[in-house]
């Protein structure tokens, strides 16, 4: 196909793209930025509600376009703008130090609360007031990788598109519904209406995980409420919960921190409604 | 007890403390740094083998020697000296972008490998080849608060006293035993003839750990061994272990990262070890 045109760093398409950087552009075009291969291949392969691909244009710098030949035929023909840009423009588009050459502009993929309801989850993961982008996306991959049915970020939290949550997610926000700016009041009445049992997780929690294994109280549907990274859950929202549950401190540690501590309750609910007593 | 008079910036004792940020040195030296009041109570509290504290100097801001008084009364009683610094030397010392003020001194707290053997540990995390500091310190702080008895980082594994890995363990590093440099054949050939059973923790496991568990095959004394954050265990260090086990991935992720499948993973073996069928 000979040598492509590459687009000028002072192309609008380039401008557009570079504003995604801030959330206030983030949330006002509804689009965000995946980086690398293995995001932007989620966002060929992800299909909103009216059908359509995560994935609108893919800036790819020649080197990338030849190494990821196959992928950029399938960006194509889901529809998506391929567009050549030197290497400095996709670097400085890029949030990594290390970018891989191939930047995605994706449509949001956020799903409405009500239909994550609808699908009778059995496992949610709510997000309170976490704030550490790198932190919200390794939550969300251990959500799925735990076969959570969906995520909720609550509206004090942050946002889901940020190039480092998108990043720490390795494609999970592609893989399971995530519902943002819910308010975390509304996320556990709704949830409880649906038969969801409530677990704030909490380091100063009532019972801890092996308390609720013993009793048999975690086979149903569960959601857990992780909070902030650094203060935890505030008593008003631990009060909305049916439970108190903290992460059981065998040794000297104070505390476990989020990522870890959500890992371990979300795959004790996950064996707990695995398995038959 | 008036205006404490400041350590110049080029004193000896700054210039030892700044030449800690350098992994050689602080071999040689067998000192490391500890940032922070928490680190520095932990460090106060700590008693080696000689009875000595692993506190042996402590740099504070005039600020920060007012704010923790006690614990700058409990460093002096536990013999180790105090100097007063300027602000700008302790944050130079510092690693971090918002230093507290504090920086300790401390002794290398590793402990022998035969130590660690002799006590008969149940639960023992290997890390193989981790090459993130911060990854180790938050192994390591999952396995404190798991419970295990010590952990052991090969002789292929970053460095214990890397000031980003003395961080992440959040105190953990002073309280349970940590082995370091052994060879990953010498560590599972000391636990196995202990009565251990070796469990390599990867994603291409022949079981997952519902299989193990099930099974009760988790019951009795474990030793999990976790590779490099980027590509695992090699087939050589997999074939050392009596069984591969995988966290299993019950959703569409790939992978869980090191820390949180290293923390569901522990947690497992500590639940397994409680609970009598």
């Amino acid at each position: 196909m000979g040598t492509p045109e590459l687009i000028s760093p002072r192309s609008p398409r380039v401008t557009a793209a570079r504003r995604l950087a801030k959330r206030a552009f983030r949330s006002k075009e509804h689009r965000f930025l995946a980086e690398g291969p293995q995001a932007v291949r989620e966002a060929v392969a992800h299909r909103g509600e009216d059908g359509q691909p995560a994935l609108v244009e893919l800036f790819t710098t020649p080197e990338a376009a030849e190494r990821y030949a196959d992928l950029l035929d399938a960006a194509r023909e889901a529809g998506a703008r391929v567009l050549y840009a030197p290497d400095d423009v996709v670097a400085d588009l890029s949030d990594t130090v290390t970018p891989q050459g191939l930047l995605g502009v994706c449509r949001f993929l956020d799903a409405p609360f009500e239909d994550v309801l609808k699908a009778g989850p059995r496992l949610v993961a709510v997000l309170s007031n976490v704030r550490d982008p790198g932190n919200a996306g390794t939550v969300l991959r251990c959500a799925d990788a735990a076969g959570a049915d969906a995520v909720i970020l609550t509206d004090a939290s942050v946002d889901l598109y940020n190039p480092k949550a998108v990043r720490a997610s390795v494609g999970s926000l592609f893989h399971l519904p995530v519902a943002v700016g819910v308010p975390v009041e509304q996320a556990v009445q709704g949830l409880r209406d649906t038969g969801v049992r409530i677990l704030a997780a909490d380091g100063a929690g009532d019972s801890d995980l092996d308390d609720e294994l013993d009793a048999g109280t975690m086979s149903g549907p569960t959601a857990w409420i992780f909070g902030n990274e650094a203060w935890g859950l505030p008593e008003e929202t631990r009060a909305l919960a049916d439970a108190v549950v903290r992460v059981p401190i065998h040794g000297k540690a104070e505390s476990l921190n989020l990522a870890t501590a959500a890992a371990v309750c979300l795959y004790a609910s996950a064996r707990a409604q695995r398995v038959r007593p």
